[in-house]
């Protein structure tokens, strides 16, 4: 079904539809995608040190955004579903709140690039949770893909 | 159980549970968040007008926007699940991108504030998936609780 | 939001939303929905009977329907969430198959009609997946609301 | 383990068991299941034309098939879970309600037979559920395989 | 419907149904369950102390067992699904082990002891996924309901 | 990245991480592990036997077993998704109870041990669901692995 003008989802109807990767070649993939919680910094050091545990409140969102990779063809009705090899979420502060990486790894016939970003968005959504009953104007932004390699496309990286 | 500095997921010893809302009132409750994906104007008119047909890419991402708010606690670890009344997305162009914009209502004893983060954030992702095949450096920012109402914190909207 | 001629789910821009339930009574209101699997009569009576162990494989039907109507608001992307406070599935040869009926009950803010379909519907899917392998022209029809009762609307009854 | 008389479902003991597909080949397979929504064909003008925005309820209801047809293998217990590499809802007039046809394809070791009647019962079911405040005689019919192709036992079309 | 001997789950012909709890009375339910995970004494203390970031791997545990009790109605057929108002996990040594304890809470028509148990399971479960590769005669056993309180049957607990 | 001293979920910082199997081979694997559900004699006799349905109470918690298997990885949070090609749930009187045995296959990059572990554990919850009414005490134990074959550490059995 050829497709409109390279927005993939849409057939030449105009109406959506789940691509058909069929004739993709089955290669490792791999997404890095970002995400930043803005908040205080010192409600940033509250999360990752001093009187609070900090591996529970981390490891929490970082569960969270593991767990999410693995929900996306869920959450995005035109993902494809994908068997993830490994998903890696690191937080690290950043001076004015956290930034999430989260890096997702496949043998499959498509990208990994929504898996990456869904685990980033909630794992940032999930530190949100958690902070949220301190600070109440938090904000999520940059939740954006940093490189991705693998498939018919290469590899590609922000610049 | 005593909360450790408002950081009410931790208990005392800092380990992560579901915080107790069994005293809390069951109220009427609503909250709006956002989010922005940020394309070219192009893109963003070709989302919305033109050739394509309009209703089915914005309407999957409502669609999944919609079915996120009812998946939130079983993505949110430590969010309680909760009985949506209403859930509604809007999508407009804003010169730079779109505009989500997922309000959320409920009858019960916790706010919906995070259903509307999640709900705006998956909306937001499902757009993203759309259009990337077209543009590759979409970012999606302003993720954030716009107003909220009901509960014992009363209203509060964003200044 | 004003509904566009009696066609709830469309607000007056036409756009999909899940209409508000939350002006609505809780009430305890109850449906029966049919499916009906059609089969030759020897498939249907070694569904149900002689060398085949006639528990499993219609529990197992009986146990897809009843799990199915806890998922209906996952699969039906305007359905609210919904307690149900009970599901019944009951099967019966009618001479050209089996006729499935689904009964689901709540105290709600909406109907559990959408509930007792879908869990008929499902529950004459797995029949379909238990017997296929030995006719291939199985067909469901006849799926189809019989009677509810509560809510505003009162009680109900398929003439 | 033997199977007993084509119930490939049913092991020896009569006992409820997934088949092991592990000795099958993985190959290309696709399937086309039908369902039927039969209504006024005012109602199905007015859900295909009109004032209504119409790529919205027809999008809800191929977005709902689409999505199900990744859930097919939680809501059918005996299913395998299987990698769809596209999934396709076409949704149609045919003068006494509307017509929608799935089709699902794979790579994989079972066909995806069950996925293309998910698809196409939850489309239905949703189609059903954005009209029923019009009509409420709705019914579901000809839920039925249309054609298969791949795996051992080659292509069948319903004649 | 009236039910066989006790066993509430089957009613008069035999056949698995969800028991109707529309009758019963919204109460505060709270249920405490244990699991034991056996295993070496040094395992244990390398799971809680010394270089491995104690945090982590019981956090992980934490969070599974509270998720788990969110879906238990996914999980155990008949279980209706349940508001839950207060999830908490505590993972403690016992000098052969590691014991898991959960608590959930809840107002509602029906206990909380298949949640409290689904948690402690789980929680249990994902220890035995993060320890495995160090000991491989791993076990858990007392998986068990300590003590309830609320609905009809008032508080029980285990002599 | 390297391990910590064999405990694989946690890279060198100590921080949880879904770990890479994307240069594992694909083989064919099995696992079968056990759970008891301690009940009295006379409880289990009328689980399996006499007046009740014999077919529906241990029908639907096979089906359970079945169906928990395929969503092992929804559960623990670090296990990876993966595609079953069978899953089998024996359930046999002990003399004390009854004996859960779930077998689990797949051809994949992991192994399907926790698969089996969970599939087991499931389906012991759900007797217990299904008994409990009549008697309070119930424990599940021996929850354990029995044997594995496949992958890099070839078979094992527990002596």
């Amino acid at each position: 079904m050829p497709e409109s003008d390279g927005l993939s989802h849409l057939n030449q109807a105009g109406e959506v539809h789940m691509v058909d990767v069929g004739e993709k070649e089955e290669t490792s993939r791999t997404a890095t995608a970002q995400a930043e919680v803005v908040m205080s910094e010192a409600l940033a050091q509250r999360f990752f040190q001093g009187e609070l545990k900090k591996g529970d409140a981390a490891a929490v969102s970082r569960v969270a955004g593991i767990m999410a990779a693995k929900k996306t063809s869920e959450l995005i009705p035109l993902c494809h579903p994908i068997a993830i090899d490994k998903a890696e979420i690191t937080l690290e502060p950043n001076g004015h709140g956290i930034t999430v990486l989260a890096t997702v790894s496949t043998h499959g016939r498509t990208g990994v690039e929504m898996e990456a970003l869904t685990a980033a968005s909630v794992a940032a959504l999930t530190i949100y949770d958690m902070v949220k009953s301190v600070e109440r104007d938090i904000e999520i932004r940059h939740v954006r893909l940093l490189e991705k390699s693998g498939g018919r496309s290469g590899s590609w990286s922000r610049s």
